[in-house]
């Protein structure tokens, strides 16, 4: 277990401060609900994290580090996984971007309610002069039809954190309690966590004063929590992680590390400036999706090496190592958002992965009969 | 002007990233349509800043640092300047809490839509059934109405910012356009600007890897801008600026500082745990107010030592510097917010000073009217 990084991680866990509330409770509740039984799911679970993480520089927290990450990639997820049929664990940064939200025609709440909302506004008109806007009336109807059947299903649990400290104990909640539920829980860990941090231990209880001159700062690792994840916590969950960064060059080969070295199923990986047209899902062929077939092999990229970097856009799915396939995912121009085409290619993923698994077992127990007869 | 730091100053707006679009353009329009001669103000002018400032940490901005700050106080304390009279300049961090939307009953979209919406939620209803639910209406129209107002008489110039970059050019934008109008305009800086920041030039371009171990971050101080927004940009205006802490103890001594050393007219000190219940306005006896005369002299520290520290919450008011009146503000229980009394308290201050100025405006005319004759 050393290679996962077990003890780093249980470093990591016994410096976090401790959370209010009682989180677990409602984790397990939820699970129950789809699973009464306690191992086999009615529909699948996906636990879908969105936005940034915050790493605090003072205990009495006044200033942050913190993550770009307005949360679309997560709540257009979400919604797409609930048509899906798939019940979500929303674990979602504090502000950032919710579920049905940008169906709306605006984002703001003021200018949104002027624009659905008409009221007799002249001084003389009656106090209570106020309606949904005919045009607006079938878009929102529709959104809270939507969300009320979400709510009665208890489809959607929404967990929010803001610190590295929460966000990590929560995830680490759920996935200790989709252990027993096998490979039909998914993990769609879309949040851009922090990669540094100061420890607990080390904060400063009050602010930071300015007038001592400039600051020095000495960041930790947050250590790695995707291999423990896939090893330790939930070993039979399908795991997709995200790979964000600026830098085209080194994109491919940054999410080829994360299939190698930790394991997870698939990495989609997109660049900052372009990730709302375009992602690529890089995926061991035979783990995450079924073995490849030889007619299935065009995309798969034979021998590249994984540190190939080059600055062509052009053939941006080179340099994924060897023996992982590459799936380039973009947005059709007829579709608003990406993460239509990017879930269904991703549940696509999860259906061979689960389908695999369920043959495993077959032949498992078909092995195991042969052997009793 | 050295004591100003007009060099370090300037250093910085060397060194910030140009801004997109024209702002500059967008604050003229605002002055001209209240103040159409170019020096006189149909009303008095405030420029609230609100939010926090973020710090790049790198230039494809993924990570920053920021400043914990909702933006409540700044959206709440625009409503009551709007109400006063005031026509208001908005510096507001996208994102941040916005004037009108506390008046809601829900603060996020979805639910705040679910509380004041009633729909046929069932498959069977009509496809249009929804409209505003009775019990909200009033309130809800109300706000449609006051906002209706607000922006056929262009009262509200709202100008998002994000980065320190951006806040400090527009706020040196603002500052220039009303320095020609004198005593009637003021700068009531809520925001929480970043004390500390990496300079531009020395930005990496991309993403900071953390395969390279633990990251140092150095942090050059941010310039204050107060002595120079005082002194250089609007030396008329009237300015309230912010200060908090976490640590009572220091707190009154660093309020103190920044009427001391900027001169600037007012400081609203709060503690960050209690700020929405409590705050503490310093300000210089004649200069922000009119001279104290002997009857109101009971709340100024007369001898008070600026760096007086204690523990002490009940005396509070203590530590103040020498010859500077300290006005303890509290949230009466009724009232949902302490802006309306904090506003009051600053408008009473603005008034002082501009009846002041008038005066010595006469006073300096009736001299030169005495010379001539």
């Amino acid at each position: 277990m050393a290679a996962l990084g077990v003890e780093e991680v249980d470093a990591f866990y016994e410096g976090c401060p401790q959370l209010p509330g009682d989180v677990d409770a409602e984790i397990a509740a939820f699970f129950r609900h789809h699973a009464p039984d306690g191992r086999s799911l009615a529909r699948p679970v996906v636990c879908v994290t969105s936005g940034g993480t915050t790493v605090p520089m003072e205990r009495n927290c006044v200033r942050y580090i913190d993550n770009f990450s307005a949360g679309t990639r997560g709540a257009m997820s979400t919604q797409e996984f609930l048509e899906a049929g798939y019940a979500v664990i929303f674990l979602t940064r504090t502000g950032s971007v919710q579920p049905w939200t940008l169906d709306l025609p605006r984002q703001e709440t003021v200018p949104l309610l002027q624009e659905i909302l008409a009221c007799s506004c002249d001084e003389g008109g009656g106090r209570d002069g106020v309606a949904v806007v005919a045009e607006h009336k079938g878009r929102v109807a529709a959104l809270l039809r939507r969300v009320a059947a979400v709510q009665r299903q208890r489809l959607l649990l929404t967990i929010p954190f803001t610190t590295i400290f929460e966000y990590l104990q929560h995830l680490r909640s759920v996935a200790r309690a989709a252990a027993p539920l096998g490979g039909d829980c998914m993990f769609y860990l879309a949040a851009a966590v922090s990669d540094f941090y100061i420890p607990w231990g080390s904060l400063a209880e009050h602010k930071i004063q300015s007038a001592d001159g400039p600051l020095a700062l000495n960041l930790s690792k947050v250590p790695k929590m995707l291999g423990v994840l896939r090893g330790v916590w939930a070993p039979d969950s399908f795991v997709v992680s995200f790979k964000l960064e600026t830098d085209e060059r080194i994109l491919l080969a940054k999410a080829s590390g994360a299939v190698e070295r930790y394991g997870v199923h698939a990495v989609v990986a997109n660049l900052l400036h372009t990730r709302k047209d375009r992602v690529l899902i890089v995926h061991r062929a035979g783990t995450g999706a079924e073995p490849q077939r030889s007619g299935q092999r065009q995309q798969q990229r034979q021998g590249a090496a994984a540190t190939g970097a080059h600055g062509d856009g052009a053939a941006a799915t080179n340099g994924a190592a060897a023996g992982l396939s590459v799936e380039d995912v973009r947005r059709p121009p007829e579709q608003q958002h990406i993460e239509e085409t990017l879930v269904a290619k991703v549940i696509e993923l999860h259906n061979q992965f689960r389908r695999r698994r369920q043959q495993q077992q077959q032949d498992k127990a078909g092995v195991a009969a042969r052997h009793a007869s």
